[in-house]
Order: structure tokens, then C-alpha cells, then sequence
């Protein structure tokens, strides 16, 4: 199942509010390998969101994991419908 | 099964190279709905991974849909090996 599927849930209904989902996953060859980008471009990646979009602290869940191999990052964000207004001014 | 499992393919052979994914999905309550989230986060994303890892544009793939309710942006980065020693002289 590819993870497009997974986001384009044909038929359910629609999405009481709006949301957006990161998901970020670093597969190394290494087992353990130093450095973290996973961790490292966190921050970044929110803030670039941030700039476009009025987010609320509260309703945002980041979940990161650390495997051998694969270090993942979980950002789901929910986006109160009016924040959507300040990226449109700037597309005008 | 939840996006995390899909990137943590425990036992499976540990990976020949690096790879980095992004996935990501705008929600949205209309249908439609003005701004395009995922295509106004797309460069500014793609720029922040640029700054930690050396990307060879040969090898990412980038796979945009928009669908009624949900768009999605997935990005696959294949990183070269010594690709990392960037991020690490930073860490350091």
C-alpha cells in the first residue's frame, strides 16, 4: 500500500477541519549512524509551516522514533480554518 | 497500519544507500479550497533539507496529487554517503 493511499481516503467524509501531515523518515545504511537529520531539520520544517500558516501550539503532535535504521518524524498539525487567510494574501 | 510501520521495515536488509522521505498532506474542509499548501511548503521544504545534506537533483523524486479534499507532496532523497559529513561538521 503506498502512503499516498493512506492520505487520499476516497469516499470517507470530509475532514472536519483542516489538517496537514508530515511525516519524515531518514533510512541509513549505518546501523546507529551519527548524525540525526531527522532531528535536526525538525525545527526547520516547522518553521517554514509556521510562516505560511497561523499555528496553534496546542494543536500540533510531533512524535519522532529512533530505529537501527530508520529514525522517523510525525508532525500532524491541525490548522484553524481562518489561518488559511494569510497564505492567500500573499498568493494574490 | 499506521505510517510509522511503513518506514520501520524491521528485519528487512539494513539499506544499500541513504534515502530521506517527506510526506506530506494538506486536509482540507472544502472541497477544492483556495491555497495549495503543499505546493507553497514544497520549495521552502526542499531548501531547508538542501542546506544540511548535499542533494544530487538526479536523485529525488518528488510526486504531487490533489485530490478533492486532500493534496500530497511525497519526496524521496536518495543521499550519497558522504552526503552526511556536512551535517556533521556542523554538529560538531
Amino acid at each position: 500500500m503506498s502512503l499516498f493511499t493512506f492520505f487520499n481516503r476516497k469516499g470517507s467524509a470530509p475532514a472536519a477541519r483542516e489538517r496537514l501531515q508530515i511525516l519524515l523518515a531518514h533510512e541509513r545504511v549505518h546501523i546507529g549512524g551519527q548524525s540525526d537529520l531527522v532531528t535536526i531539520l525538525r525545527e526547520e520544517i516547522l518553521a517554514v509551516v509556521a510562516k505560511h500558516v497561523t499555528i496553534d501550539p496546542e494543536k500540533v503532535s510531533v512524535t519522532m522514533e529512533r530505529g537501527d535504521n530508520v529514525s522517523t518524524l510525525e508532525v500532524d498539525i491541525e490548522i484553524p480554518l481562518h489561518a488559511e487567510k494569510k497564505v492567500e494574501k500573499k498568493a494574490a
